[in-house]
């Protein structure tokens, strides 16, 4: 029965820290993330140590419905080409939600402005992550030069993400014949 | 006298702004502004309706500095070209200060989150001009696409903007051949 109880206070703040971080920034308060999850400050820290570890793992949880939202599946038959293009047409697809604020590992880390903090040091390993998939399928499409061409898909995507996210930009039109380009250029075809 | 006073507080105040945004964020706050700028709350009251007013004309003074560190003196008689790669070789000459953290107007956009805010529109203004130059050197230069070209580059200034800003990238050997792919491709050579 406790475990019962104490789990779910831990859903509730990881997932008050994830919607406010995203809606309003890291530098939300404590007192905020406690009143939107119905929990006190004590059991906040009775679960985790600082709001920081929170940050992080709230970070944590959100990594892999962030890898569902943007990668295709394994061995879905399709080309390398056609698999990175995939990651930037839902990439289009979820700018187009009104409550979209570009990509949040991105946001936490240009917020926090502090690569050794925990959460940065999270949003970092997710963000390797999806450059490693765009190098892993660089290579296996033969692409010239795998790691400039995976570090050419993360600047895009961070690009697009932070300017459709200020709403600066819609990507339409935009995204993929930058990354077809691209592509194109490595002998991606 | 007084005036001379009033001026000297005034630009404490727009220095201490910039300086502390741009390290911590725009989430800074009215205590800490007065005490880096060493005056009273009171004048900056009187200065200023608001911190975001202050946020506001702290990016305003900035976008002279901005302009001139990254765009190429008018008719240098470089190609439109050569020119928009000087935009790129300052940005990669600027990541490499270890106290860079990105394009300031881009931070302060994602930190507001809101594109209402009085400092988002001067931010919103500032990047517009940049992605404008984008738009009249593709033009000059014949580009097949001068709107898609502006904002591919101004998509990538923010993107390697961003990935410096965090560390997560150098940019060196990068930026350049990114640039040059997409000029490539929008037949300006």
């Amino acid at each position: 029965m406790t475990t019962a109880v104490k789990s779910s206070t831990r859903e509730r703040l990881l997932e008050a820290a994830a919607t406010l971080t995203y809606r309003d920034g890291v530098g939300i308060g404590v007192e905020a993330l406690c009143k939107a999850a119905g929990v006190s400050k004590r059991s906040l820290y009775q679960l985790f140590e600082s709001k920081d570890e929170l940050l992080a793992a709230s970070l944590g949880e959100c990594a892999s419905a962030f890898a569902a939202g943007l990668l295709p599946v394994a061995d879905d038959g399709r080309s390398p080409r056609e698999r990175i293009l995939h990651v930037f047409e839902q990439l289009e697809g979820q700018a187009s939600a009104p409550e979209f604020q570009g990509c949040r590992y991105l946001a936490a880390q240009m917020g926090l402005k502090d690569q050794s903090h925990p959460a940065s040091q999270v949003a970092h390993r997710v963000k390797e992550n999806l450059t490693a998939f765009f190098r892993a399928e660089a290579e296996q499409g033969e692409a010239s030069h795998p790691d400039l061409l995976a570090r050419q898909l993360i600047l895009v995507f961070d690009g697009a993400s932070a300017r459709a996210g200020i709403g600066a930009d819609k990507l339409t039109g935009l995204v993929t014949p930058t990354v077809t380009t691209l592509l194109d250029a490595a002998g991606m075809h």
